[in-house]
């Protein structure tokens, strides 16, 4: 249909990003650091999200944020509110993070002294879900208000991850989302994908997403 | 930041692209079709928008929309049951549409036979902004739920665009949208565009949205 070449090219970029990815992953096996990928759309509460994963688990465990962002940094100086070690790296246009981003980000914050990094990706949910991040767990994010369809429109982002969380319950009842209907479009897409209702603007399904969390984190260090 | 030459491969990708755009607005102009690329965010109402201007709009001109879909046909088979002609574009994983594919889509129309072309563009605020598809007018389209500040972390997007359609103002008031703020927003980066509010829901701001349409397609055939 078209007469560009873009399979070669992604192929020869994805390699390139592959062996950093495993460089990542080195580098945080080295110190016992879980770092989790998170994707979803524009506006569906990637921010927000970690906003109260870092209220819920601060406590228990080290965290840094790494904010992929395209041009502004407002949800860096969020995160930095926090007290919480952030790193933002803008794109300047591009729709997705690489691993060789990731490696720079690294280099900006102290493993040793750390538990968990949440990487912030771009909000966009097709080209992430191509570049392996040397992340342990590849989570999806996305919203009532963007309805109960977006599991058959953009599968490859939902069949690659761990967990899906489904924000702002808030707007329930919403006739464009019908949740038993997403449940099943999601077992039908990847069986083993957890599932978490929440909202972080109420803070209801917080806690179970971060039980969860806390637990994965706490079985990577064995 | 990354060892991964990004930008040539891109020149070399859109150099190919702008010369088949040339080449479809020729295509174009020669039956005097009006055509318009509308670009937004996963589930912000690209569909339904599409289907409301049809019912606004097709006694007056004859319409057809090109669909693009990473994976599913669901938005082409809800165009084809209104009775317009539809070309159903699967970009098997690809976050955009190009001109390219554009020109393929032109050769499945009746361009004689036709006044109004509408492309839905895959879900995505940062690819598509790139790619001149050839299409007259530029149009984007956010909703009340994503937030207001869109215009501050998607600015290519935004620029590059004739109007803004505020789709979802159903869900007004909303904590997390202060139209004012959007509006200064969207004048600070682009003060020539339209600004639109409107619910595909509800119908609200539907006649204005289409009255503006109406009168660019007018425009256009002189």
């Amino acid at each position: 249909m078209s007469d560009v070449k873009y399979i070669d090219i992604q192929k020869t970029i994805l390699s390139h990003n592959d062996e950093a990815a495993r460089t990542v992953r080195q580098r945080l096996a080295a110190d016992s650091v879980t770092m989790i990928n998170l994707m979803a759309a524009p506006g569906a509460g990637k921010t927000s999200l970690i906003l109260q994963t870092i209220d819920a688990l601060s406590q228990k465990h080290r965290i840094a944020v790494i904010e992929g962002d395209i041009e502004s940094t407002v949800d860096a100086e969020k995160i930095a509110a926090k007290k919480i070690p952030a790193v933002q790296l803008r794109t300047g246009g591009m729709c997705h993070l690489d691993a060789p981003m990731i490696e720079a980000a690294l280099d900006e914050l102290d493993l040793q002294n750390l538990d968990l990094i949440i990487i912030e990706n771009i909000g966009n949910l097709v080209c992430p879900a191509e570049y392996d991040l040397g992340a342990h767990l590849k989570i999806m994010m996305t919203s009532v208000p963007e309805g109960d369809d977006k599991v058959l429109k953009y599968p490859a982002m939902f069949s690659a991850c761990e967990a899906l969380l489904v924000n702002k319950t808030d707007y329930l009842p919403d006739p464009g989302f019908d949740r038993e209907l997403l449940q099943m479009r999601v077992k039908n897409l990847n069986p083993d994908m957890h599932l978490f209702f929440l909202s972080c603007r109420s803070g209801a399904g917080i806690d179970a997403w971060a039980d969860w969390l806390h637990r994965r984190i706490q079985a990577a260090r064995r």
